[in-house]
């Protein structure tokens, strides 16, 4: 199927050298603005010959060390340090991040959740539609950069993908993991977020993605940041598009240690609604059968706690932030260690 | 003036021995219910002679380790175990308890911002008359367990009032603060929250409180709901109303750091509308003029961060979560030794 | 307290011999119109000397059979055939009606419940303030229809107010309850609503009121329509105030079984949230201990269903009608025979 | 077109012999729970050879005697007792059903006006794509049990499907219609709800399906329920799939109308928005020309009513609840007896 | 790919001769009505041969001049002075136009950014889909009135389409200007509104289409409204449709100065959030870089305002109205003399 | 009474010299900041001896022209050209003029409806009761500073207060009004917003008061702007509290045209819902009787136009803008000579 045009435009000329900052102009006709369009923000620095980079931060709109790694990045990138392409979206999905929202307020939708997208849809597939068909097509790599966002918080960690790729795919993904030297990398099972996220989208156009998870609970930690700061300056550097010294901000690069999860079982979800009383922290080992809390009801006094067990063992990189829970949220996710 | 009489009933007998688990039914007339109440959950331990006791958790409904907390020792408590009389309301705010939220979704309003509440208002002021007129009036101590909620996290805090006190509230007060063993106390500056608190209403009615800031950022804390356990019991021995042993989940006692902030000083607002990146963790000892963190504006590629500063010194016991800031929202609060 | 002048006006002269239609003008500045007012619907018809009569329906948006009786009736008052004064009200909160709701979309309350109102208040209570301080002096007699509503399911029932009345008065209000010849007449326990309803407003200023509940689940049932018609025209008959002769519409008078409920034990509350099954239905006789239907959860496979049983016996005059229920929820009311 | 595969998970395996209860797992990633899933709840019985039989309720969220007839059927079903299988959803749109809507409240969509529905949607069509793409295949028959909902009361009636079936597939129908022994049986005109319904989905699939419309109004009706628990079991049993005992709450079969609706003219609709007032009842034999009610408008007092109509005759088996109406809501449906 | 059939009916004979009125059906199963349709107003008007003529108004529902001048002209028209058929929708998106917002408040949507719609989708574009697949194939010329809506000001103008048709079209549409004989007549740049506007159906359909824009702000400006009512008046003549003599309202033909935009350079657009003080007025003409106004922030006292200037000049033929104002949102636009 | 304290705090200092801005902090715990405040923007220049003038604008949101003449005088204003103190509240309802909405969009009050405030309410009422009990008491004069809003559009008039003031206070504020030298100045009949009002307020402390309706429709008029700059400073002028030269903004000073409205008869309200097409403008001499204009309906194809009529004569002074209208619209309020 031939893609349609997209409505997107933007005043950066992607084929010239310099600094450029802009925006994606996304029509948007609506009672407030007739002829107004949403602007997402953009920068595109380009310098001779190189590879592209495509850097993306807040595809979801509460994930901020992603957001303010691009907006110090856009701030420090000079012409002469680049060779090749470097594009930024610091905020890819504008009204969720100026909202502090995971998602729209304008369609409910999750941008993570809509590629390829729509040219004619609402704003958030059409965003989408303009990234795969006008940005990925110039994209060697993609850095997506997230946090575990208002709902869960994660270990600094990057992302290297699921696990359909070629094995040479794979290793330049877990090559680009320990150059960007988070404290964990870990590996998805098959299928999160379906055939719809912006790594499915690289994939499809050939594009090598990492991505990251860089704590969450809709805060910024300090560490956390510069950890981002680093790895990505690390990675920027290590495919010879930047040559910028190293920062003050920067966390050094440490031994990732390299994670996956082989199945959903590592993955635990609350069983009936309630008030989650946590038994187990960020970075603690477990095992299988072992308690992982209680489900508490405040509302109804004198009613007993339910415990809630893992069902496979492994080291917890990802919980649950809100109390107040329902049936199917995600309280925890395990990682084991990958045997490569 | 003559309070006017409550429109709540509930089915407790304050006057009997034994353990009656029910509800404060709150009249709530509306489209889904014409003659319908709001079931707000409440129990009440009665045995022989002694003091009566008022705890209160879920005043804001984010907060949860006062919750548990309650829900535990409304499971636990034994009338044999108990001398006089222990009132525990563990979801105060009922709707904004089971909806997550600070306040009630059904008229906004802010329970600890209402007191001494009006009978024939919306449901969040009826239910601050009934505990003014009806609960207060029977209570010798009252204990309110809050943490930070959804938008601050603090140092794990017992909350020791404000500063219009006698100087024998005071000593009994810090005494509690004692016993409760938390490892900070805190004294507000005057005014916080004016006089509308259950504080205030309690202070009203001659009743000695004391309260708790256990965490927060909308989640449970385990360290915080163990050190909330073992204070709020702890304080129930001290005050001779119970003689329930010392329990698994208990964190023992340590030496309360007593702290206070002399003015509004000591807490920092954010100057403008941004994205707010912290330079300091909770705990920090900072001084006045130290750099606080950076407002970032990534909506607006280019915009140079502009830095905020502390006005005072101190150590940094509670700050913000939401990472999307706005003018007046308040990122971080300082306490300062108290000179006793 | 004296009480403030109202903020509404009408260019009804209620001191004027005829008959006029027009609109109270209640001032409501907002957005969509600086300067405007909303049109509460008044009709007033009068000739010579002869009692004041007081009809509302309405009060409630979505009680129609009220609205309709009185919508016919300023249909085909003439004046020649009226003694006195009637006014009426046929859709009290003008809002709530348009939009079909117990309670106002403007300010989210029950006309019923903020009597005696405030005149700078809210649309609704200084609408009441109005009813309050400008009509009820002019009454003599109060007639205010309602429905059940669409939560609630009433047999035809006249309503002849609470307990606490002269015993003049409770004499005055039986006969009427003959006259008006329903099926079925009740008298409140004390406390229903409170003394913020139509009737409080109307005791206190001695003015004699009588009410319906006529059907309910915010439908119009053609036999409760002729009941109503019936009754409210043989009332304003009987109390001399208009001549006209029987309506083709008009069901006519039954002997009607006075009902009372001592206590709130004769209503059946949901313990729980879920899916309600009765096991009986309006005019049911029922005893005691008797089951009245279970609590189910589809939510949840396999939960097994809970009992729910009547304390009282009597027969059941009042149903609940949406099947999802939440804890607090009125399931029946019951009524015993009037002692007299 | 070649299906997409679904992006909903269940523990269930429908190959397996004896009584599964759990979930779909719907993935709905938002601000509340990135990793979350909505739990739909599903019941698989199985055992041994014979036909796969598909129930549904909780289409429409506020249509309730299918839903609990078939949480009670869960309850009771046993493996020894089988014959092929039995897979039941009770509350098929949850979202939905748990807010007792007739419409998901996350997307607005009606369960049966999206199917095929799209496994990239949002969760309404992502939920039908499921029943499509993986639960129809599986089924030799399905049966929905709706009732009126909110808006609409019918007589207690089996739905057989509209026009357009082989004369075999129509006497399949009517002999379940004959064996489910409700007092009505009704088949729809053509394009009742489109090619987007349960009942579509089944026939591309070669399913034979039949309906209900058990009562309505959004409540539920003891009577209904009878019928409707009596008619799903004794489908069952004559289906050979099911051996179970008649139980205690079975309305026993009756001889059941047939009815039809040859045209859109035995459906009548508000001519204009106001407060309806009907002139028959449920099970009333109307002729063609005859006064269906007035539209009336208390809002305008002195506004004549205007009358409205009945186009064709016949037996009135459904009828509009809400008194508020706008222009095109369906105020009365009639049947015809079937020429068969 | 063909065009599935439409949901929505009617009871209009488009090709019965005389005078029809009446509605499109466009069914909508929602909770408060399960069986309802929404009711957009139609008529037509056909008498023997000759073209047919489709007139729309309200595509945007805050647009007023056209569904006055469609409304007026539906009571005008008289078959007999009519040779072929004119068609017209005078509140194209019914709920949209009722509501008096731009969108549909059902599903946000714009009716002119959704063509050729989809049959199956929420009512925005079933209702497109059937413009589209019915009414554009019945069609020789569309007249599609809009104005400036809530968000923009007009001056008068006739709208010719844009860039994209065969020199014959273009001097037809040019006619058709001088004939409706406003005091403008503008050619949009391409791709305004992309391929989903009602005049882009048309030109897939080979229909001849001209629109307008009088005057906007969300209100009814006598004099647009008579240039409005005098030039479809005059169209409709000189196309040999209609031979009504001229009315006391209809403004008489000026020479329309032709106008159009090369790029969107002639679009001056906001750089930034805040409050807009314009320097221009409509009419006035502008030169490239000369001031357009200025961007207050009143929220920051003592905050510089910032300038705005046009890049192109020109005749300024729109303005923004609402004077808060977010980035992107268009301020004013130009027109430049046609050269042809 | 004794006033409550209020809870809004400032960091100006109203007794220094100097020019200071800064915010008043509006205490506001919610979900999203729980120790949060509302930066209300204020700003205080004082200079040795003489009057205190408050000038306030933005006491509705959506009202321009006094927010940018604030700004810029806010710009302007240099201690050495005060004689006394200038208080300015350029935005002075912060949630209404961010949102650009006429009322808060927290709590959906009008600040200019409930004066004297509340210390302990909700928002809108907590400023008002600072405004009154700090700011009033120190002001000699008062300009509030409006524009008709969204849904009215002024002729550019200086509003010089109701009927009940001394004949003192009345030649003061006329001459102000000819000071300020708008082409209209008008007294408003009594009642006009009741006592709940700024002027209200300045009355009860002995301000002199004055105000503007400068233009309106939600939009910034570049004549009204010049007219509202240059009366302003006028007034500062005249008052002797200021000494600044005439800027190039100004609009010169014009005999100011003297109207009132004896009663609301010469307010046009609309009599029905529907479409507004008006037939005066602005400016326009009527006579009473005359037609004002037609309501529309164009949902119901073929309904006639209904004509409005004036009931008294005048001058057009106000229209209402939305086309879309509902009963008790104004319409028009018209202004004749004042009799002096």
């Amino acid at each position: 199927m031939v893609s349609k045009p997209s409505r997107l435009s933007t005043r950066i000329d992607f084929d010239a050298d310099g600094k450029q900052l802009s925006y994606l102009q996304l029509p948007h006709s609506v009672h407030r603005s007739a002829y107004g369009w949403l602007p997402v923000p953009i920068a595109c620095v380009k310098n001779g010959e190189g590879p592209t980079v495509l850097l993306l931060s807040g595809v979801h709109g509460d994930e901020y060390e992603g957001q303010i790694t691009l907006s110090k990045l856009i701030g420090d990138l000079e012409p002469a340090a680049v060779s090749g392409r470097i594009i930024l979206l610091p905020m890819a999905n504008f009204p969720a991040g100026k909202a502090g929202l995971r998602t729209s307020p304008i369609d409910g939708l999750n941008l993570n959740r809509v590629f390829p997208g729509d040219s004619d849809g609402t704003p958030t597939p059409a965003l989408a539609h303009y990234i795969d068909s006008i940005l990925m097509p110039m994209a060697d790599y993609l850095l997506d950069l997230h946090s575990g966002g208002s709902s869960l918080m994660y270990l600094p960690t990057a992302i290297l993908g699921g696990a359909q790729m070629t094995a040479e795919v794979r290793q330049t993904k877990l090559e680009l993991g320990r150059v960007f030297g988070a404290p964990y990398s870990f590996l998805f099972p098959d299928g999160q977020g379906g055939n719809a996220t912006t790594s499915a989208s690289a994939a499809s156009h050939g594009v090598i993605s990492i991505g990251t998870e860089m704590g969450g609970s809709g805060t910024v930690t300090p560490d956390c940041l510069r950890i981002c700061e680093g790895g990505v300056r690390r990675v920027l550097r290590h495919l010879g598009v930047w040559h910028g010294a190293i920062g003050a901000d920067e966390a050094p690069a440490v031994e990732s240690r390299m994670l996956t999860a082989p199945s959903w079982e590592y993955f635990v979800y609350a069983p009936d609604d309630g008030l989650f009383e946590p038994r187990v922290e960020l970075g603690d080992e477990v095992e299988a059968g072992q308690l992982a809390g209680y489900m508490h009801e405040p509302a109804t006094p004198g009613r007993a706690p339910a415990p809630v067990h893992f069902e496979a063992g492994g080291v917890v990189i990802c919980k649950r932030i809100p109390g107040r829970t329902e049936r199917g949220d995600c309280l925890f996710h395990l990682g084991i260690d990958l045997e490569d």
